[in-house]
């Protein structure tokens, strides 16, 4: 796989302070031809697990030969590693938390290296930034077309993470809220495949929503709605309305959908 | 006209959830030398009127050949017509609502089709996220230069949306607030061309302003002031304030213009 | 020095009501292989000093040939003046206010023009909006190539703005709070290169920080913590929470930094 020049950020750095346009700096000053795609960067502070998901949501639309950078970091400063990932169609630059764990889940075969090399470093490293001198740098080389194994040693032990699958019973499946979007949708981790036949009922909290739906204006307003959202995976939306306000619950909580 | 290689996004899908970056890794892959533009995507969900009248302060300002992408979309999912339109100097891909009404009412030959050739679509459709799965590689196929009967027929049945021009009577105008920005800046349907002469006076709800100025900073701090704004129409704000909340006026409301 | 291409834009102006993808537009048509970067559009409103501080905190690393166009502009439709500034590896367009004066003050040779050529600007003129028809054509035409000369007279009674040094004596220096990021992080004017000794303690408001950190993670979660951030100046954080509503200050405030 060669890269094809197209680098993504993902990050928790908001847009207001300036960061991300020196990353975009650092990176052009690496690579002038590089081109960068803004995935988000209003992960909430710290939430490795929202990265996780939307960084999950959004690889695999990119062509191959895509570098995707993210950094959702609280440990910057303290000694954790600075993972680079090469799978069969992409390379990862990210910090060795949980961030990647839906690839390490879903990859079958890639290299994970621990970024030791200084040489692809920017030369001054503060204590706080290392998206613009460790993390921007080391993508922008990636995108250049250097060797993931120019950039550090070979590790097994990184941080794969936990992805919490359904529990399946015969007409049964207990899933998880994993992600609340800005307008309150709740998105679970039971896909799609998992629903066997059409005809269920689905229970979060004191609520009941009798059957899947295949659009949102299926439902009356302020009605709650099951639908298979757009990441292949069952989402609770209230029609014009949040649903997370509006049934009361967060992230974790258990969704349990019963086969009729 | 050949398409310049330029695609414009607008939409309400916000930037926190990751969409976006979706939507350029899917234009990316199918025209790798795209130069993708966010012209906003914090229009109010589903406010169709606002995303119209974004689009139509912003499309001229791109070079000839720009294809604009605008999905603001509450009928995602149901049976609503995807449209392709080409104008003189631009491509327009969105929903058949009225968002590219101004563009309707403004332009004097186009060319409307109705996209339904799935061969340049993604080849998974889901049913709320239309935007990455038809609309943006559509756009991304027009930009590479397809021809626009490729997409699909010709219609004339679209929905044309209602522009709705001031009342003019001898001394007076009475137009409506079309839109209202984020500093509660109110714009209003008077275009400059219609003020015939300059000795006007205002009046908006229970206030009256009793002259045109140049420059916002004609007037005292927290007072309302009537100026010719950037889009051309006439436009009032509060010099350090908020025109919406002093004034307590919201969209469509009556402003009246009296020539003195 | 060439322009290399890329022009940073750094403005006042949100991404919500479409000014700033105008300003692209504009931008592509005059220099259609332009590379255009986003600083920030998130200044507070009208906060020059918020702008300069950003601003001098990124255009570094970016490569040499950079333009950098500011536009925060509360004289926008008055006579102030627009400037077009070429340093050793840089050029700068912005309102002839203070928002360069980080630059007028470390970069030792540059030249500084009052933009007044016509022929450089779009060809109406707005009162309100001269990002779209000023600013950005000139940085279009820059990073074409087009001498500074070109675009008006040299001048040198242009606004320099004030730097403000801590004032320093044997054992103390008096800095001030000069920005506070959006966590209300607050960071200070006092440069790593004047902490001439690591023992110290600081002193802001009533509360005293006894040391200076190598991390954020040093102190205990709600803690107080001094640290060389990623600027290079020392920043009072609190881990996990927000300085600025905790320890009660803001932009400007007294920050006594003890050698003990």
């Amino acid at each position: 796989m060669k890269p094809n020049g197209i680098i993504t950020l993902l990050t928790d750095f908001g847009e207001q302070d300036g960061f991300i346009g020196v990353i975009k700096g650092v990176i052009y000053g690496i690579n002038p031809a590089a081109r960068i795609v803004d995935i988000t960067h209003y992960i909430t502070p710290q939430d490795i697990e929202a990265g996780a998901f939307i960084l999950n949501n959004s690889y695999q639309y990119f062509p191959k030969g895509t570098v995707h950078l993210a950094v959702v970091d609280p440990g910057v400063g303290t000694d954790r590693r600075v993972l680079a990932v090469q799978t069969d169609n992409y390379f990862f630059v990210a910090p060795d938390n949980h961030i990647l764990k839906y690839i390490f889940h879903e990859c079958e075969t890639f290299t994970v290296v621990d970024v030791l090399n200084k040489k692809y470093f920017l030369d001054e490293i503060s204590t706080t930034f290392h998206g613009r001198d460790i993390f921007s740098p080391v993508a922008a080389h990636l995108s250049n077309g250097i060797a993931l194994d120019e950039l550090g040693e070979r590790i097994t032990d990184f941080d794969r993470g936990e992805v919490i699958e359904p529990m399946q019973s015969d007409n049964k499946l207990i899933g998880r809220i994993i992600y609340i979007d800005r307008f309150g949708n709740l998105i679970t981790n039971i896909n799609q495949s998992q629903i066997i036949k059409h005809e269920i009922s689905v229970h979060i909290g004191a609520n009941t929503i009798d059957k899947l739906s295949n659009f949102y204006s299926e439902v009356e307003h302020g009605k709650p709605v099951a639908v298979i959202g757009s990441s292949g995976y069952l989402e609770i939306a209230v029609r014009n309305g949040n649903a997370q306000k509006q049934l009361g619950v967060n992230r974790s909580d258990v969704v349990e959908l019963l086969f009729s």
